[in-house]
């Protein structure tokens, strides 16, 4: 598998702090035959995404290398932010590309793990296809109680990580390392703050509500832009494209009576996640190529 | 020349109007085989720069598309800027990649400018190694007097255009199109509102004033953000590289007692202009491999 080309997608516990930020995407650019290929920050969200991809090799150094500076340099002991998250380095997330089986990557995603587990003495879980029992597969699941209920969570029962020490660590909390298919992350800014506008159309959009099929949706406000906004993940974008969860957003916010600002797209999309449609029509207002997961596929 | 590929980086006087950019952006996008690499927009400069690539043909129409796009909806009677100016579509630079000749950049440069004159009767002005006369060469000098200063340039004995009609269009005014080879446009934010800190530094690296060879610079202030900035251009990464002229601008900040707050760079750079240092080492924070116009030759 020479050719093999996996993606990573962390997301780091850390938003507002510029030098962290940049010292993390220095990280991962500072392992040889890595591509950087995004880095999305969010200040009320307090949290980074960093997109990029590699073999696995160096993936799995660009990983590690992340952990340490992570570790390093995020405490969680300070941080409020508007997304859900249990630990600094909050979810890692491996998807196979090209030329790597699923089991092939959840194989990379446990020694990823247990290597992070063992070096930090940090509690590890599995998630998504790297799951080793089914009630961890989904991550809002495996996130419940988030970082402020992880101490109780460890002395529970059913809490027991699945690599590293069930020791609280308060500064890093624990990490969650999964293998997934291509996931959307894209949000849709509200024209206001208004917090119950976007956690109704999040509702009506939503699966776990008898919503839009693979679609995960909240509502949040980003206080310090004085808007609210619709997050959202599309977990099959086949399924359901980015048009498809924008028009009901859209048709949603209009019932409700509250106009959209734009959109923005966490991480990378594939093209054909747009079914067709131009960005722009998403509400995607100035859209750049590198921000297609096609354009870095050689 | 199957393979050619031009590198085209528009400066369109629009920086503050985000639907106006994103129309550009979807304009230049919508042409089947161009990748837009990178859109900057600077609301203090009212100004942004696309970078986009492809075979020539495609650039060829995604040009025009562009100056079509450019004339309808960017008005320069109400235009005021940091940033030097003489028109709407102000500069269009040509950058022959691979795979084509300088002169055959020129005849491409020379045909979008004909076309660009014709279809909106603008004066059209060539520059770089598209220039008619020596004199036409140096973009800077060519941008002397501004659009403020166009009407009367028209009228003179040397202002006569390129291409397209001595009209003065007072919504677009004119358009440089030139042949250049691949240029590094990089700012450096000082900490404070200190104009005469950036200018003052600006004389002191550019070859203009006794500086470092191919580096040419301004001090602006932006206005919006309380910052003054170096604003740079390296017309010769070879002999200068960024690490050079960051270090050189820190100096100068350090010897005037003012601090650094951060680098962007506009657009793309190869990655031999970093000379082997780190983005990070010269200011440049949140740095992705999308930045590098090496990642966009395949």
């Amino acid at each position: 598998v020479t050719d093999a080309l996996v993606e990573c997608v962390p997301n780091v516990s850390e938003g507002r702090d510029r030098a962290v930020v940049a010292r993390l995407a220095a990280t991962i650019r500072a392992v040889a035959d890595v591509r950087l290929a995004g880095v999305h920050t969010d200040p009320d969200h307090h949290r980074s995404v960093f997109t990029f991809l590699g073999a696995p090799a160096p993936v799995e150094a660009a990983a590690l290398a992340l952990a340490a500076e992570v570790v390093a340099s995020v405490d969680m002991q300070r941080h409020q932010g508007s997304h859900p998250r249990i630990g600094a380095l909050d979810v890692l997330p491996l998807v196979p590309l090209r030329g790597l089986s699923t089991a092939e990557a959840v194989t990379l995603a446990h020694r990823v793990g247990r290597a992070i587990g063992e070096r930090h003495r940090l509690p590890v879980y599995y998630y998504g296809s790297a799951a080793t029992r089914p009630a961890r597969r989904s991550l809002p699941e495996l996130r419940h109680g988030q970082y402020e209920g992880l101490l109780a969570r460890l002395s529970s029962v059913d809490g027991e990580p699945d690599d590293g020490p069930a020791r609280f660590d308060a500064r890093a909390g624990a990490v969650l390392v999964g293998v997934r298919d291509v996931l959307v992350a894209f949000n849709v800014w509200l024209e206001r703050d208004d917090l119950e506008a976007a956690r109704a159309i999040a509702r009506a959009v939503r699966e776990s509500s008898g919503g839009l099929p693979g679609v995960q949706a909240m509502g949040v406000l980003l206080a310090s832009r004085g808007v609210a906004q619709v997050a959202l993940n599309l977990t099959d974008y086949r399924v359901t494209p980015i048009p498809v969860v924008y028009d009901r957003v859209c048709a949603e916010a209009a019932r409700l009576g509250v106009g959209i600002r734009e959109s923005e797209l966490v991480g990378l999309a594939p093209r054909a996640a747009f079914a067709g449609r131009a960005p722009a029509t998403v509400g995607l207002a100035v859209f750049a190529d590198g921000q297609l997961l096609d354009a870095w596929l050689p």
